[in-house]
């Protein structure tokens, strides 16, 4: 390679290192005013707000072809084998490669941490998820593990046929699990994805139930690959920029990961998976033909231990009356987790000499204010 | 029963009549420019505009507490029986008493006209389709009917557990079922419904693709009866109207249905279905614990022979890579017709003296035109 | 009609109800050393081993063509629609008309008494269930029952084109439910039944886990009319005889009712309806294209009260990992609960003159000895 | 490690190598005149009997605790991202890693060969199966890639923590795959498998329809590593050998593999894979809690193109009211494959001094002769 090209690979991997760092200082939504719904926010209006959830991201941005990563939620502190938690998986649209999803099914329950990533990715991922549970202490005699790996296809700015995930890449993530504030935007798994045809990534949101309807907190973080016609808070965006389209660019993904303490069981769990589904309704996607639509949502609040003298699971769980306001919780952390996405996201190129900008926010902003939803 | 009481029993018999009658000139949400997505609707902007399918509804609007009827959809005009119909019915929220569901999903068939009506009347209404069935010039030999009939509760309205509807009001609705422009509102089975709080009732709508993506129509049928935030045409107009409960009020149901031209087996049938549950979150609908949202979706474009020489079915279908612009159209038809029927919907008193008030039009297109979805 | 005509039928009748009270004194399988799998039964080897549950059963046999009934299975001696059963149902093949699925699906839960009978008389059932419910001391609010109803097709001995199922034969079976022993072959819904060409009807079975594995017992219902390659305690009797086909007098039905006071939550029930099924193919029914197959599993060992001033259900459930004992006893319950409807069974002959034969019991004992499974 | 160790290892491998060879040379069940239900067998009584059908196998018998391989199921001959098999996947019991489920759901199309190996080696066998897809002529803009692999947990034999399976590995299973016999017992993915409490491993079968019923081909390809009470041919062998238990030893998984060249779609192949589950149940497997009993159902008999310039596909399908033969089929070739792995596999000790002994199959010959089962 001539030097003066080596050159301009370090200079385009500053140019997008700043990108990435601009997305920090990025405002959200909630800060022009936009409102998404009628519930609360937590505190930090995160998955984390949810006690004792991390999530831990690795953004690989290399060269001018390697725009993916990793980013890793954990339900709790403990050993997520041996205390698994009540868990169900919801698919809107089945054109993906979600790993786990049998077993969470037929057990209700997860056994490691979450993990989201490239399509072409999710073996290296769910082969990382296995050598970390079986390392870690109190597995040793651990022969079988259900690994939950999401993905979407970064493949339009990621030379993703080059499966620059690695397995530490994976672990790194995993380690670096924390709680506080979410990163947002072209971070981890979403570090190369698209959205609306403006560039996504990560977001997250959540919401808090007044003590009257039970106090739960539910926290929701996607990862923003998919199509439609895109609306903020009800404003038809997309139609107003013109940029929406009825059959090509509809396809990509949507992965939402959805954690309560809510006291659920896998069937409820799976009720209010399907609500971040509908979440994602109401941003204007569509589940297009090509687009894996999943939803994985995990309980805090009691664990199922993997071995146990009893006989029995005691639980105390939220009744069937009780659940339509975790419902709403789940849509509306859903739809805000989707736009935080896009508000956090930067204009990145990639593979192929591909980019995609970011959503003019400016213009939505103006048009939001114009409809009376934003300030 | 004193003579005055009774005689207001008779005016507001008459009262309610008028109503029903003034919704025949309410005016549909497009004439008040108000736009749901971006697709063109087909002529009649109703589930009609299907080539084919029919629409019969019975009113039962008696004395003061009985607020119920019967709405009938049919596919063709053939022997449904013996011609059956390509189908799926997709669950959003099962809390409900359709009927027909798993011989649909294990076959992929139609064999009855849909029939809807109110949660306690679903036995006599499948009766009445057995009875029609049965009855059939050339079902001399039939021994087995899958009859297809949904149902939302119209209980606060209506008398219920009166069940007050008779198979010959369900015969009735299937035999004055005709093409042309679908009546909305206070009809049929949405004659006693309730929706986000405001009078529900009966609505349809439609999309046509252009023909570059097949130019297929997909037509809806909708019977609202639930709740959740108010949104018309993304506006948050429960919000504005302080309109809305996270707990109560919040059941209740919507039964969808889905017609269109379009070649589409089960499968591609069953996602389609789902589509239309994506246009009700399109609305603000939560699909609450207490709520029964399911979609049935038909194929017009073939038939499956009850019986046949062959030993094949023989099938051009629209692959996976088409069909996402016609779940667009489910998604944008169903969320219109279910403003439309609360458009069309009139202010209604029913049994134990509850009323139901309509939607204050003028007040929502007022809020609408402030944020520039009407004119 | 001729007297001597009518003779013949008064004749016919009373040896029909002959057949009818012979089926009493039938020995059943066991009787003849015949075993089925490796665990204990119940006292009564009878769903009613199950403490609290109640059968039900009308037989309707009138005429020449009239050969069907109805039987209830109750779970438990409350108001079974204010505490409800834990509940599940698992479709093996969904050619049928079960009514009530979707809501148990969603919501887990049993709110009727289970009524089983034929085909076209689903809906009366499920009507009388609606009159039952709402009539019930403590119900007098309901506007919403989930009814449950099952059937199989006994078109081919019955008139069932005449519907000649009442409400009041559903009321019947329920009133008339009690604990003891069940009747089996042709009584109830299992009148007019046909099992692998030969005369089927109701059967009963039950497995008593040893006090190590729960002590939990597990109770199964059937009613037979189905078809396949016959197998009776693993014996090819289907073959030995001569009697089995690969396309038609295949299809039929089979509905099977699994009850446990095991403390299980829907998903682990609807695990334990699927094993019912396996049951189901151990006798070689090979759930043809026009069969109904469908198990539903209830647990009496708590309830789900319809009311209540918590806000959460407290449950002490069987963990997972302690299930498998009891989908033993649920295949081989059912296993046996299918054989001992077929012994039970006697020749009957019904509409259009049509006779189905009893198994030949002498003649399958004796294969049966030879294979060393009779003694 | 002492020498003389290190020599016991080696003695002790070329023991297993024997075994291994011994393999070879059993005789199937059918020559010993056990008889499978009631439909004759192709020429092979093997999966590749369905024209065109490949299988490819690596033993990996390595060492002291080295037991586990792949075993490869290619549909056809071409490339089959390109051409898609229709296909569906019915899980029995969803207590495992398949990998690949969800889009085969959502599409009803199989995109790459099936892979079978051990529960820890999914990621490698998927990375493996990403490779080869990518590395095919044809599929250089190939960006996403639905890999599908099954898997039994050979823990008690194989050192299954230390993840012996390499990409390499599989890659020749499919290299190598070819059409012809099929090699049985502790070979591929079989090599460490337990079934019944003996060693069990690969087995396969087939059923060939006489022309008057479609004259299709079902085979079935089984990896068998579950528990159950052990039934040949309806003998119950598990009881009269005293080798069953209620709790432990249960667990464990059986993958099934159906190939048919009849024409179906994935919703009556996915009917199709619950027959081979019947199968499984004819040989009492229980479906244990811990067990993943998962069937892939493919067709041959035509491809879905990935690109091509027609909007639709044209398919001409067997009717509904044909697949029940097929059915048939699907559960008597199951049964067979399964109690084929068993009469195949050898004794064999593994992992941790652990040995699992062969089937004792003179006993059991004799067991059947006195039931009349063999001769």
């Amino acid at each position: 390679m001539p030097v003066i090209y080596r050159l301009l690979l370090v200079i385009s991997a500053l140019f997008i290192n700043v990108h990435t760092t601009m997305a920090q200082t990025s405002k959200r939504p909630r800060e022009y005013g936009i409102r998404f719904g009628v519930l609360p926010t937590g505190p930090l209006n995160a998955i984390t707000d949810v006690p004792g959830v991390r999530v831990g991201q690795v953004t690989i941005n290399e060269g001018k072809s390697i725009r993916t990563g990793v980013t890793a939620i954990i339900a709790h502190d403990g050993n997520q084998f041996q205390q698994k938690s009540p868990a169900a998986i919801y698919i809107g649209n089945g054109f993906g490669k979600l790993m786990g999803y049998s077993q969470v099914e037929e057990l209700g329950t997860l056994e490691t941490p979450i993990i989201l990533t490239n399509t072409l990715s999710v073996p290296t991922a769910a082969d990382a998820l296995i050598d970390y549970t079986l390392a870690q202490k109190g597995n040793e005699q651990v022969r079988s593990v259900n690994s939950i790996v999401g993905e979407t296809n970064d493949g339009f700015l990621n030379d993703i046929r080059g499966r620059h995930v690695t397995k530490q890449h994976v672990l790194d993530a995993i380690r670096q699990a924390k709680t506080g504030a979410v990163e947002e935007g072209n971070v981890g798994a979403g570090t190369g994805t698209v959205c609306f045809g403006f560039k996504g990534g990560i977001g997250s949101s959540s919401r808090k139930l007044p003590a009257s309807l039970g106090g739960y907190t539910v926290g929701v973080l996607v990862q923003t690959n998919f199509g439609g016609v895109l609306q903020i808070a009800g404003v038809p965006i997309g139609v107003e920029l013109g940029r929406y389209d009825f059959k090509k660019n509809l396809d990509g993904s949507c992965m939402m990961v959805v954690l309560t303490d809510a006291p659920l069981d896998a069937r409820n769990l799976k009720r209010l998976a399907k609500r971040a589904f509908m979440g994602l309704a109401q941003t204007g996607g569509i589940a297009s033909n090509g687009s894996g639509d999943y939803v994985i949502a995990v309980s805090t609040a009691y664990h199922i231990p993997h071995e146990t003298t009893s006989s029995f699971d005691e639980l105390k769980l939220v009744r069937n009356d009780n659940v339509s306001p975790l419902f709403l919780a789940a849509i509306e952390a859903t739809e805000e987790a989707i736009i935080n996405s896009l508000f956090a996201a930067q204009t990145l190129s990639g593979d192929q000499g591909h980019q995609i900008d970011k959503l003019p926010i400016e213009k939505v902003v103006e048009l939001l204010k114009k409809a009376g939803q934003a300030r």
